[in-house]
């Protein structure tokens, strides 16, 4: 699979989404994608000599037919997304066509495109580092204004801009390091210890804030699980279908979303929630209810963020015993605390309640507005999404974390004075793990065959 | 509808086919087209200067952030697809910047086009006519080379300049004929008869020609119905599986055609035949197998061609029964008749059988071949697809032939030596059925408002 992939072959994929459209579009790229083109096209001037970044109008020919008209996109490396000359032919979009252009240059020996083939190319050629790829991907798949910030903001460089500086400073102590060590008779220190403990402190600070941000980043990319827990009767169902209802009206305009399959999803200023249904928690003796609700309680523990809604016409006393006994269960979580019902006989905070509370009328539709700016606000904090470096990528988050496993040990042996050669080997790792984001060193072929495989093909 | 669509507001619309790709493309057209874009994008150059036929790389801007890293190419009216200027964004293929965009411009004015509004523009600013307006809508929908080759030629005007020749002559009589009438009481005949005559002749011929390529031209576009029928156990269902595994080899190369949810269809040289399933015809005493076999009948009506297939290893006397029988209630079909399991007793041909005949072995996929090779000439005949003008419009159609009743009442008319009053009221009528081909005419808008409604949005 990868030994293919670094040749720079003429590859061939449709870019555009399967199925039949008004337009479609295939590209090809490779130093020969131009020249494959022209064989096949018949246009005003010779596409041979055409400009990069230039448009022509002509037809695609198969043997003396005419197979579609279309409209030519002429980039001439390496000022093009892949670094190689890459043609986009712009078709009508029946799926025959589609086909017809595609099995015409697979016929003359242009190769089909591997899945994320064009990105990994860019790659290759230097026109963007891994991390930037990985998040063209991210970006293609994007289901919210949220995870579709953060990944142009990583594919803008933002991410591997942070990492590369401190890569770059650490890799001059490693030198300086591995130097004493050419020098190992006479003593030396090259590596000024001082200046090299604020730079791991500094490195470790970064790397804390960095995989501390793919909590935030992995809800964001996939979605908060968000549970709604309570009595029965509490209102949880009136309470989902009035936040649902909220969002559907924005949502309708929007045609094509996957949003109708997922009945429980809404998106709230860029953030998609993803709510978990649970049974109606109580005490109860029934042996078959409590085996209900212990399988409620484990799906509250993939939740992310805990609503905890009760009726607010009961006795405090009864929602007191509930309350201590829910967030006993959801320790660690994020809760919001809504007394629903508020409307019926409005109630003050009551006192044993600690964490954030809203009076709410899920069937009037009061205080949701609240709901949602509280739910918000649970997830981006402070958070300045799009212009903070979020980490939203496992790989990533599982590099930065062994980063930041061995630069605490370099901290640590160098506290304790050991010598420069042990210092180095743990420097040495922890470039590893870091380059291994960015791809800046030379990184194992199978796994960049499982980064680029997951793309889909035409990227 | 209409109304909105003889402005010309900038429109937009996603024109790749819905869902995520690897790229995306939304299609503007307007006279304010480029300017509109240009207030949101961020690229090298303004956008306000770029010549036609250029591509422009940059930033889509909402309120300061950036939406998405774009790619734009650049169309100036009139050298577009409607003749407007035309900006086409291509950006990354998610589902969400794809709305985002979308939503972007419809929040600063632009309005989201009506299905098939790009194609009525580039018709009433004289991009082309009618016809070729709603081949660009049978070219997208095209399923199969004969179909696609078809609207390619429609598209490119093949059709609708054989009509505007005939067109224009017929014109040039009918004001010859009206000034007749200006000079009615002088009684004399600008209008040559011989001539008006001839000219009847070769509209009349032509028209002919035409509506009678409907017939094939429907059965290319919707696919040619084909029945299969014959005796229990004479092997049709081995039949259909091989004749569509011989096709799957072919077809598993392509993805993302429609073939897999239709079990029953296979593409032979560019047509598309449609089997259709029939119970096995035998004559029978049961009443309700009976039944079974008056619905296979039935079915075998809609059906173009009849497959009648027999085991060659039963009695003579029997077959003769059969094909006979069968001939008579399949009359007026085109029908081949194939002797199956012709390897266990190579048959001659029996001297009844008055069809093409062919010996085969579908189990042992003998002879096959030939089948195929006979279906498609049954079909296209002397008719060289993609070349010669065929109609596969139902609308067209149905314009030719009141054209061509119209055309013999005139030719009928001019015989008995009516008065030219009445010889033009015909004329006229001719001549309108023909306009509302091409669009030649003022067609009436609820008219045009059915036709461009059947397009996708985005064309």
């Amino acid at each position: 699979y990868l030994c293919k992939m670094i040749t720079n072959d003429t590859i061939i994929a449709i870019a555009t989404a399967p199925g039949m459209g008004a337009i479609a579009v295939l590209r090809l790229s490779g130093n020969d994608a131009i020249n494959q083109v022209a064989q096949v096209f018949r246009g005003k001037t010779p596409l041979e000599k055409a400009p990069g970044y230039s448009l022509h109008y002509g037809s695609i020919m198969d043997e003396g037919n005419t197979l579609d008209e279309v409209v030519l996109s002429v980039f001439r490396g390496p000022k093009s997304y892949t670094g190689e000359n890459v043609v986009e032919i712009s078709c009508h979009g029946s799926i025959y066509i589609q086909q017809a252009i595609l099995q015409l240059f697979l016929k003359r020996g242009v190769r089909l495109a591997e899945p994320g083939e064009f990105s990994m190319r860019s790659f290759f050629n230097g026109k963007m580092d891994l991390s930037q790829a990985e998040a063209v991907a991210d970006l293609i798949h994007s289901e919210s204004a949220a995870s579709a910030k953060i990944a142009l903001q990583q594919m803008r460089g933002g991410f591997s801009k942070e990492l590369a500086s401190l890569r770059d400073q650490l890799i001059y102590f490693a030198s300086l390091i591995e130097l004493e060590l050419d020098f190992a008779e006479e003593d030396v220190e090259f590596a000024n210890r001082e200046q090299l403990e604020e730079l791991l402190q500094e490195i470790e600070n970064v790397l804390i804030r960095l995989s501390s941000s793919f909590a935030i980043g992995n809800a964001i990319k996939n979605g908060i699980p968000v549970s709604i827990v309570g009595a029965p009767n509490a209102g949880k169902s009136t309470l989902l279908n009035a936040l649902l209802q909220d969002e559907r009206a924005i949502v309708s305009e929007i045609a094509g979303t996957t949003r109708d399959t997922i009945e429980d999803e809404i998106e709230i200023d860029g953030l998609r929630f993803r709510f978990i249904d649970t049974a109606g928690l109580r005490q109860t003796d029934d042996v078959v209810e409590s085996i209900g609700i212990r399988k409620a309680y484990e799906k509250i523990q993939q939740a992310e963020i805990v609503l905890y809604l009760y009726d607010a016409t009961r006795k405090a006393e009864e929602i007191e015993a509930e309350y201590l006994d829910i967030s006993q269960k959801t320790e660690g979580k994020k809760m919001l605390v809504l007394a629903n019902k508020s409307d019926l006989n409005p109630p003050s905070k009551p006192s044993f309640i600690r964490h954030a509370y809203h009076q709410i009328s899920a069937a009037h539709n009061q205080g949701l507005d609240e709901v949602q700016k509280a739910l918000v606000n649970l997830v981006k904090g402070d958070k300045n999404i799009g212009q903070e470096v979020i980490v939203t990528n496992a790989r990533h988050y599982q590099n930065l974390h062994l980063s930041l496993q061995t630069i605490l040990r370099v901290k640590e042996n160098l506290a304790m004075g050991v010598t420069g050669d042990f210092l180095a080997l743990d420097v040495r790792e922890a470039l590893r793990y870091l380059g291994n984001i960015t791809g800046a060193i030379e990184i194992d072929r199978d796994i960049l065959g499982t980064i680029f495989g997951k793309f889909c093909i035409g990227k």
